[in-house]
């Protein structure tokens, strides 16, 4: 799926396209420190059937970030890499909450600027490359690439919107991972394996504690106009009414036609309490071309098994105009239906269960 | 008053300069980005009648910063804009709080750094510039330029110090600001609507929450050594004996006769609780130049209509020494007197109701 | 012991070199902004009578930080620095907490980035350097500086593992600096005054409370392959049963054989409680060149005269590969007894009083 992203990306991704695998460049050849980062602001709107909401937002395109980083060649083909990336709320310059150790109790405020999106090291060779810190985990990939609005604004996919993935289904700290090279005739992928930092009685108080602990791997071929990948993970919870160990599997895929990329995805998310949760969706999204700018269009699903068979479904629909290669205007519609007992809304918005909610998002979105 | 602050501001406000309308530049040229910001220091003491303090605090010159901006021109006259400025207190290196949705409930931590000071991605173009994000809101600049001080340190106006003006009295989250461009012949303005997001039932509860919602405007005019500006606006809050709506209006006005800058403002805010309190208040100020370096001097008042009239004074005389344009030290003297039951004090001194109160800051600026 | 760190820092300490004596480089000549920092990640393991534990850990060999800094030449032998230093965790993108009055009270939350390790201005000139704001106080220079480990990672010695320094054990806010300017035939110094900013009232309630008032002192000489320094300060805290003023006093020295550089240093901490502690600890560390590596080893202790006069001893072991100048993998061993009652443990690790840990880091380290 890295190709996909290489050409899909285009405008959308200034600092994420890179946050992928495009360190992974090989031997390393060149050195120095780069700043860049997001500004993203939107007006956004949303109605439901108890109440409707306005607001200022910040990344309905790409979401709001400032970043360091930087590599240093090493010689025969070695290289390090480091980056720093912190997210911020462009519509009021807030910073965007974190998480330490992979838990509930880990978040962090996020009042001020941390480096919550991206704080890594890496040695990088023909071999691969090992990268330690807070990065995203690899079960995040399929839910983000597929989606033409990349998880962001009202068109983010009901399978992100909705995940019970937990606290890793985004990112994790703590992180040990290896990316295979590039050059591998189109495959790719990558193994994690993330800590919760928690403390290990001996002999044994049974069971120890492994919350936070976990990981995950992601395999794929990208060849051309066409891609796919499967990914798996595990994070560890202790066991309660309410949540446990929680499993994670996924695939994606896109097929460019040129005047359409085609994507789909499919999401299982397993929640292992004393009463097992299981929650599934799928995504189908098209990107059209049209000059520079993009028709961006998405339909998605995802409920669980619990009482009732909650489930939110989304149609979204979207237009990125694109002054530049850094620079573009965006207009985006979604409608939420829900049923079996859901309740979500869009954009702030309230609804009963079982009603709909509808999401406008107006934005300006610059790269840097 | 955009030429005041052209003139006027020389050593002082690098960076801060522009954070009035200078990205109003008409047609935009250049790219790139920009680090700047504020490292200002100094030796504050106050006395009262109860109690004096020592301190080293932050920015009582200029308010220290870090700040990252930049500027892509998409051609036809047309540019995007962003800005990032992070307060920090330069005696410990902690942030500045900021808010999010312009309300007391809306505050941020100060423990760390954030954009409070100004968070905004901006279109511009011959027809002005359209501004999102957070940033000063309109009825501020009256307080802040024709104030010598520029509202910093001992020296800040009393219309600042002790302002009715709450949350949004200096800047609002949330905010869509529209400027007028240059070259109007000397005219200025902006006019800005600002959300405090909150959310609105339909049948509607009555009154529906509005709390944080606002809009300013202001209009000037600036042509050689003189310049003139008027600006209002009012934030919505649910009204009790304590709050409600806040209407500003104030204007500021200069005339820098070359020996002499003298400039004034008058300053009304009014708090529309259940029994409403008006805030009256006016300053005038002098800068003189003394070769590269300056002397400020300033009166100002600022009191209430509630039981007894309280009301604060302050005459405050300073000295600039600027080592570069980029580096001054300084120093200030104050001496504040109350009536009518007020009891505000300077530098973090306490004095009895009624008494008065000396401030003395002593202080190193570096701008870069 | 200025010549120490230029020769014993080589790789260790881009960014935190400069952070002792470096800026006071005498007529200064030359302007700029340079961003710099350390991203440094490892595997730590620590194990205990009670527990172990398995992390993910920054700055074990240099601590994590992202700064900026910079200085302007004003002529005549006169420069301004500033400096703006935040720390942050390489594990999970987190900041680490300040403290903004050098008291418990004052203690920041670390969810986010400040200028924690540092936020200075200062005036430099043929006469020395004025520092104004936050930085480390002298008394810590004689801890970090004869380590073979730089205080880091489970290397770091018991002096500062244990130390009863209190809040301004490492760095103190607020602070008013003088150091000595160089070529002074090897002697070198600074004195240091920082303030809790506690109010004082008039007439004095008896006592005033004086907590997180200071003062530091450091003088030493070092010429060719050695160098000495000793170090003392106090800061004032009410008179309780748990506290009360802390009075620190230590030497550092060392001689560089150049097959080994050796390096020693006795610490001696009071806190004058209601029953007065005494915290008393010594090292004996060595740094071998092997090619461009390093092995490095010490022994260190640290115990108070409390009932039962616990104490705990620290023999540490490493090995730095270094890749380039700025980058390096590295390996540590370290293990620690106790007696007396003592129960430290390494690495989140849990012992038993009078039982010992051992800890271990594998890790990377980028400077940039």
């Amino acid at each position: 799926m890295r190709v996909k992203i290489t050409l899909a990306a285009n405008f959308m991704f200034v600092g994420a396209a890179f946050a992928q695998t495009s360190q992974v460049q090989g031997p390393v050849s060149s050195s120095g420190m780069t700043l860049f980062g997001v500004a993203d602001a939107a007006i956004a709107y949303g109605t439901g059937s108890i109440a409707s909401k306005t607001q200022l937002v910040s990344g309905a395109n790409t979401l709001s970030r400032l970043g360091f980083r930087g590599t240093e060649a090493l010689g025969g083909g070695l290289g390090v890499n480091f980056w720093l990336e912190a997210g911020y709320n462009a519509d009021d310059g807030s910073g965007v909450a974190g998480n330490t150790n992979n838990t509930p109790a880990g978040a962090t405020s996020g009042d001020a600027i941390s480096f919550n999106r991206r704080a890594t090291v890496s040695l990088i060779d023909v071999w691969g490359e090992l990268r330690l810190g807070r990065d995203f985990t690899a079960i995040y990939r399929n839910r983000e690439q597929p989606d033409p609005f990349g998880n962001n604004g009202a068109g983010t996919s009901m399978a992100q919107a909705a995940t019970l993935g937990g606290p890793t289904s985004t990112r994790a700290s703590n992180m040990i991972g290896y990316f295979l090279p590039p050059g591998l005739g189109g495959f790719f992928g990558e193994v994690q394996y993330f800590m919760g930092e928690q403390i290990s009685f001996s002999p044994a108080i049974t069971p120890n504690l492994k919350d936070g602990d976990g990981y995950a791997a992601r395999i794929g071929y990208g060849i051309g106009p066409f891609g796919v990948a499967i990914a798996s993970g595990t994070t560890k919870f202790a066991q309660t009414s309410s949540t446990g160990d929680i499993k994670v599997v996924n695939v994606g895929a896109f097929y460019d036609f040129g005047f359409l990329k085609l994507s789909g995805g499919y999401y299982r998310d397993k929640v292992e309490s004393f009463v097992p949760v299981t929650g599934t969706g799928y995504l189908v999204g098209g990107t059209i071309p049209v000059g520079v700018d993009q028709v961006r269009v998405s339909y998605s699903e995802y409920g669980t098994d619990e009482v009732g068979s909650p489930r939110s479904r989304k149609f979204a629909i979207g237009y990125v105009y694109n002054f530049s290669k850094r620079t573009a205007a965006y207009a985006t519609y979604a409608h939420l239906s829900n049923s079996g007992g859901a309740s979500r809304a869009l954009n702030g918005s309230l609804t009963d269960p079982d009603r709909s909610s509808n999401g406008y998002d107006l934005g300006l979105r610059h790269s840097f």
